[in-house]
């Protein structure tokens, strides 16, 4: 059975290099990157790769974290985002059999250069867009971002959504807003519910119904919480005094739950069961695609593809559907093949 | 088969009606309160209980939201604690065969009120202390509040913990933190896991390890996100650039992972049976209780008890198990007897 990995992170060479020459990449990249050495190695990325070999595993290939919009001003962000994205590209023309596929980044904070990157990326055949679930912290739904979505609908690409953590996302209180990791740990999957939930009560997907968003984490916090998305936003409104939002649920298309419904999901769970089975359930077979989150595990890189990869063999599906997690689905979204 | 619903929530008459006399109670008791007649009028309330009576069906009461340290200043809250505390005992006290018992609220604002609080509740007859994940913003773990769980651990009742949102939790902006009700609907969960970590890693659970801790929404978060919950906070500190976190591993008395798994969860997941079995799976039939948080719902009381009675008997448990969730777990923290 092939594995294609829907979503993992690599810095290519001449974009790790530049952003170690940065303030604001050596701020950020100390024994968080600098230990990780599959982040930015690719001989290392190769050996994991390969280590998988009888699942005829390979890597759709992304930027890692944070998002270029955090770590790079508007006037350095678009030339770093071609740097990103031209070293992925070049990787995945070297080796399709380990990389068949590769998302771009985009300069958010730069939106009229993101729509350009959007063309450009996709002309050089990227196979998807990789999003951050706010834009150093503005929500997606800003007006200045509704082109972009426009350019990636247009281009039939889906978008890989990350999450990340809002300037003002506190755990508690502003001056200890990261205390214990408790924001990256089990805020990031918070933050991509909010996120969705932005671009459903916006507007954005029932203006470009086109759009297909693959969540990271298996849709973050929304599947577990399917009853409180379903029942409380059906009543959108009974409990808020001081807003009418009654308004938004006559201007929807659907039921709100039935948008988060349509999303799609990846398996980067950290290799648990129960929620993979719970989050299967809700996006069905046809919506879930296989990820590891390679390379940020305790082994740097091989602990998270394998306990996924057991999770998967574990599920009892049926040949059709597991398939379609494996690596059908991947196949049909990204339009590459498996090896 | 008996159910004992853990977990929901009503306003006696004389807490609401002091409630409603003031200008905090005003701005909140809008239509979010005033339009669910079964949170305050007891003959409706009544009416939702006896309407499971095939059931053998019966309510642990607690107060409703918010918080009371959201809604009294410390000059105030106290005694609005002590007449909320007073009017459940009483209900419960006239018919236990609907109200076999209550939660007793604590003025988190004022300390040493809220350890007088465990004290003078306990000995009226209290099942339970309810506390909310923040206090108007602090965090749980603040030296201010240890000696509340000093006396909580002492009186041997569980905590029902609610989860409240924090005052700066925006989902993006805090100029627009409540945008689609996002933090209600997906933030509360989060910031029930927030709570939990904060009681983990600042060694409140270590130094009192006779605490029962019973989250709503069967653990928020945690259970969907077991894998981050194990494996990223063992890594603690791995990826945090500005300070050391290693020493709170080392001081730890277990893995992070177990403590989250000690905890207990109850079935309020607005009739969602996927994540039921997710969140079963993760904390195990002896610590899972049934409960429907009644009466927010769409239907203002019924729905809920309705579909997670449904989802229960669903899950094609053993009769062992089955009896643990829905009424021995509850006979056994609580200190009572089923109808």
């Amino acid at each position: 059975m092939p594995y294609i990995d829907a979503f993992n992170h690599f810095f290519p060479k001449p974009f790790f290099d530049r952003l170690c020459e940065t303030p604001a990449g050596q701020k950020d990249m100390g024994k968080r990157v600098r230990g990780i050495p599959a982040l930015y190695d690719l001989d290392i990325r190769n050996q994991i790769v390969d280590s998988f070999g009888k699942h005829d595993y390979s890597q759709v290939l992304c930027l890692g974290m944070p998002a270029i919009d955090r770590l790079f001003e508007p006037k350095d962000a678009p030339e770093m985002t071609r740097i990103g994205n031209d070293g992925l590209a070049e990787i995945c023309a070297k080796d399709p059999p380990r990389y068949p596929g590769w998302a771009a980044s985009l300069a958010m904070n730069v939106p009229e250069a993101a729509v350009a990157e959007v063309e450009r990326a996709t002309k050089m055949g990227a196979n998807a867009i990789q999003l951050h679930t706010n834009v150093d912290g503005a929500p997606l739904d800003e007006d200045r971002f509704w082109p972009i979505f426009e350019a990636i609908e247009k281009s039939g690409k889906p978008i890989l959504m990350h999450p990340i953590r809002t300037r003002e996302m506190a755990d508690y209180r502003n001056e200890d807003k990261s205390k214990y990791e408790i924001c990256s740990v089990i805020g990031w999957p918070f933050e991509t519910g909010a996120a969705l939930a932005r671009l459903v009560f916006s507007g954005i997907i029932d203006k470009h119904p086109g759009l297909k968003i693959i969540t990271h984490h298996l849709g973050g916090i929304i599947p577990y919480f399917q009853g409180r998305v379903g029942h409380s936003w059906d009543q959108l409104g009974a409990r808020t005094s001081d807003e009418d939002y009654g308004a938004i649920l006559k201007r929807l298309k659907k039921r709100p739950y039935d948008y988060f419904k349509d999303f799609y999901g990846d398996t980067a769970l950290a290799g648990a069961r129960g929620p993979t089975l719970c989050g299967l359930d809700f996006f069905g077979a046809d919506h879930v695609l296989f990820a590891s989150d390679c390379p940020f595990d305790p082994e740097k890189g091989t602990m998270y593809i394998r306990l996924t990869i057991e999770v998967i063999e574990s599920l009892g599906l049926s040949p059709a559907d597991k398939e379609k997690i494996c690596f059908r689905n991947a196949e049909k979204l990204f339009g590459l093949k498996a090896r």
